[in-house]
C-alpha cells in the first residue's frame, strides 16, 4: 500500500489540488469578510462625503476631528499606526500577528478624516482592514510562516480589489507591491481567488463603484507612441513629487512631539486653506473632479493643489490612504497635458489616473490591468506605456517606505 | 563644475532618461526588423497553407520535405538547432552570440513544415527570428552582459508581439517565460517598447491577424467561478499532457541516430495518418478550426488528435513552434467542455485558447493579457482564473526544458 501512496504523492497534481482546495476555502472566508468590510467603508464614506458637502460648516471642526483621530491612535492604536507599511514589514520579516484593532481603527479614522474634510483616499483603509482580518486566520488556523505570507497577500488583494471593483488588479497589486521590481508567483492563485471573491461579496451589498469611460483611442503610431512616452515621463515625476511631498510633511509634523497635536494643527491649516480658497474640490476623495477630468477642461493647477492638500493631510496623521488622491492627481495632470500632448482628453486622464499611482507605488502591471478593468481594453497599449514609463521615472522610493528593492529600475 | 555633475548624476531621473533613450533606439531597430521578419513569416505561411489546401497531393511529399529540413539543420544548423531553449540558455548563462542563421533557417524550416502538412505553430519561428536578429546588436553595439539579457528579451517580445498582434502580451511573455514563477522588471520598459514597435511595423506590411470575439460573458457568481476553476484545472492537465507528449516523442525519435532521418520517417507517418483519416484539419496551423471552436459544436476528440499530431510532428524535428497548436488544443478542449460546464461556448473556447498555452509555457499573466488583447476585456476575470489555475496544475516542467524554476507553484 505504501507504494501506491508514494506514487500518488509523486504526482505533482495531488499537492496542487490540496493547495487549491485549502486556499479556496481560506480565500472565500477572507474575501467574504474583507469584501463586506470594504462595502461598509464605501457606504460610510458616501455618507460622510454627502453629509460634509451638505453641511460645509463641519470643515471648521477638522482640527477637532484630527485631535480625536490622533488621541485614539495615540492611546489605542500605537500597535497598528504604521498601517500599510506594517503589512509589508510583516510580510518580509514576520514578527507578530497584525492586531485585529487595525481594522476598526482605520475605518473610524478614515470616516472621521472624510467627514471633517481632510484630503485622503480609501485604499489604505481597505487594505489595512483586509490585512488585519486575514491575519486573524493565521492564529485561528495555526498557519505556518510561509502560509502566513500568502494570507497577508490575500488580505491586501481582497481589500484593494473590493474597494475599487477591480479583482485582477487587486490580485496583481498585492503581489507586486511587496517587492519593487520583482513578482513571485507562489501566492498567485490565492491572491486571484481572494480578489475575485472579495469583489463579488462587496457588490452584494448596496454600494456602487464609479464608472469611467475611455472610448476615444487613436491608433498607435510613432507620433502617438512618442507622446505617450512623454506623458508617462511626466506622470512618473508627478508620482515622485507626491512621494517626496508626503515624506516631507511627515518629517515636518514629526517635530511636534505629542502625536495627537499633529492632526489638530494640520486640520486647522487645511480648514483655513479651504476657507480662504473657497472650494471643497481639493478635499475628500475628490471623485467628482476625477470624473470631470475625463470630460472637460480643468484648471491646470488642480493636480498640484490636490497633491499639496493630500500630502499635508496624510503627513499630519489623518487616515485613509493615497490611491484615490493619486487617481485625482493623475487624471487632472493628464487633463492639463492637453495643451501640448495631442491625445484625446479622456485618454490622457485615464493614463494619468493609473500611471501616477503606478509611479508612486511601483506597481506598473497591476495599474495597467486596473486601467483595462476600469476603462476597457481599447487603450491597453497607452495605459501600459504610461504606467511602465512612469514607473521608470519615479525613483526607487515610493510612498511605501517598507517596500524592498528586488531589482533596480535601470 | 564637478559638483554640478555629481549633483546631476545623483538625480535618479538622469540615468532613467539615458536608459529610456538608449533602449528606445535599440527597441525601435530590433522592433522594426523583427516585426518585418514576422510579417514575412505570416505572409509565407499564408501562402504555404493556401497552396497546400489547394494541392493536397503535396502532403504525400511530407517525408521528403522533412528530409530536406533535417538535412539542412544537420549540416548548416547544428549551432541553432536548440531553438527557443537556446534563447533561454543564453539569457541565463551567456555563452556565445546567437548565430544570425537561426533566423533564415527557422523561417525556411517552418514554411517547409507548413507547406507539406506538418502540424506546428509559428511563434517559435517568430521568437527565434526576433532573438537572432536582436542578438546581432550585442555584437554591433558591443553591449555588456547585462545589456545583452535585455536585448534577448526585446527580441523575444518583438517576435511574439508581432506574430500574434498582441504587443503587451508579447512584452510580458518575454519577461515571464525566462524564469518559472518569478518576474523581474529590469527589462520591463525595453520589452514593452520592443513589443509595441514590432507589432506596429508588422502591421505596416500587408498581413492580417485573425480576429476572435468573446462577447457573451456571464456575471461572476460562486457557481460560474467554481466552473471556471474546474475548466482551468482541465486546461492545466491539457497543457501538461502536451508537454509530456512532446518530450516523449522527442525521446522516441532520438533513437534514430542520424537526425535527418527523423523528420523523414515522422513525415511519412503523419502523411499516412492524414490519408487514412481523410482530413487536413489536424495539420498546419489549424486556424479555421480554432475559429470554429468559438462558434459551433466540434467533435470532442479534436483536441486529442491535434495534440498527438503536433507532439509527433515537432518531436520528429519539424519546425514552427507550439503556440498556435496550443491555442487549437485549448479552444477545442474548451469547446468539448460544454457538455458539463455551463458557460457559453465562445467563453470556454477563449479560456482554453489562452489557458492551455499558459499551462504549457508557465506564463499565466502574459496569457491573461493576451486574452484581453485578442478577445476584449469583458471576460478578463474568467481568463485570469483559467490561466492561473491551469498554470497551477501543469507541473514544474513545461515545453521549454531550459526554463529555470524561480519559485515553486505550491
Amino acid at each position: 500500500m505504501a507504494s501506491i501512496k508514494e506514487k500518488l504523492t509523486s504526482i505533482e497534481q495531488i499537492p496542487s489540488f490540496v493547495y487549491l482546495c485549502k486556499w479556496l476555502v481560506i480565500a472565500a472566508l477572507i474575501g467574504a469578510l474583507a469584501g463586506s468590510a470594504s462595502a461598509a467603508l464605501l457606504y460610510s464614506l458616501e455618507w460622510a462625503t454627502n453629509y460634509r458637502e451638505a453641511n460645509k460648516w463641519i470643515i471648521a471642526l477638522l482640527p477637532i476631528g484630527g485631535l480625536i483621530v490622533g488621541l485614539v491612535y495615540h492611546y489605542y492604536g500605537s500597535s497598528v499606526v504604521k498601517g500599510n507599511n506594517q503589512l509589508l514589514e510583516e510580510f518580509h520579516s514576520p514578527h507578530k500577528i497584525i492586531p485585529f484593532r487595525m481594522a476598526p481603527l482605520v475605518l473610524f479614522g478614515t470616516v472621521m478624516t472624510h467627514l471633517f474634510g481632510g484630503s485622503a483616499g480609501r485604499e489604505g483603509s481597505a487594505v489595512q482592514m483586509g490585512g488585519a482580518i486575514a491575519d486573524q486566520f493565521t492564529k485561528w488556523f495555526k498557519l505556518k510562516k510561509e502560509d502566513r505570507k500568502i494570507v497577508i497577500i490575500i488580505g491586501v488583494s481582497a481589500g484593494f480589489a473590493s474597494v475599487f471593483g477591480t479583482p485582477l488588479a487587486g490580485a496583481i497589486f498585492a503581489l507586486e507591491v511587496m517587492i519593487l521590481g520583482r513578482m513571485r508567483y507562489d501566492a498567485l492563485l490565492a491572491s486571484v481567488l481572494g480578489g475575485i471573491i472579495a469583489d463579488y461579496v462587496c457588490k452584494l451589498w448596496p454600494v456602487h463603484h464609479t464608472h469611467y469611460g475611455v472610448e476615444l483611442v487613436p491608433e498607435i503610431t510613432p507620433t502617438t507612441l512618442f507622446y505617450a512616452i512623454i506623458a508617462g515621463l511626466i506622470f512618473g515625476l508627478g508620482g515622485l513629487a507626491f512621494s517626496k511631498a508626503t515624506h516631507f510633511f511627515t518629517i515636518v509634523f514629526k517635530k511636534l512631539n505629542y502625536p495627537p497635536l499633529r492632526p489638530f494643527i494640520g486640520g486647522a491649516v487645511v480648514a483655513l486653506a479651504v476657507y480662504l480658497i473657497g472650494t471643497t474640490k481639493y478635499i475628500g476623495l475628490g471623485v467628482p473632479t476625477i470624473v470631470d477630468a475625463f470630460n472637460m477642461e480643468l484648471p491646470w493647477y488642480d493636480f498640484a493643489a490636490k497633491l499639496l492638500f493630500t500630502a499635508f493631510t496624510l503627513g499630519a496623521g489623518f487616515k485613509g490612504g493615497e490611491v484615490t488622491p493619486l487617481f485625482y492627481i493623475g487624471a487632472t495632470l493628464g487633463n492639463a497635458l492637453i495643451w501640448f500632448v495631442p491625445l484625446p482628453t479622456e485618454l490622457l486622464a485615464g493614463m494619468g489616473f493609473v500611471a501616477v499611482f503606478a509611479a508612486a507605488t511601483n506597481t506598473p502591471i497591476a495599474c495597467t490591468i486596473m486601467a483595462i478593468e476600469l476603462f476597457g481594453g481599447e487603450g491597453a497599449v497607452y495605459f501600459g506605456v504610461a504606467c511602465v514609463v512612469a514607473y521608470m521615472f519615479s525613483g526607487h522610493s515610493g510612498i511605501y517606505s517598507s517596500q524592498i528593492v528586488g531589482s533596480p529600475k535601470h
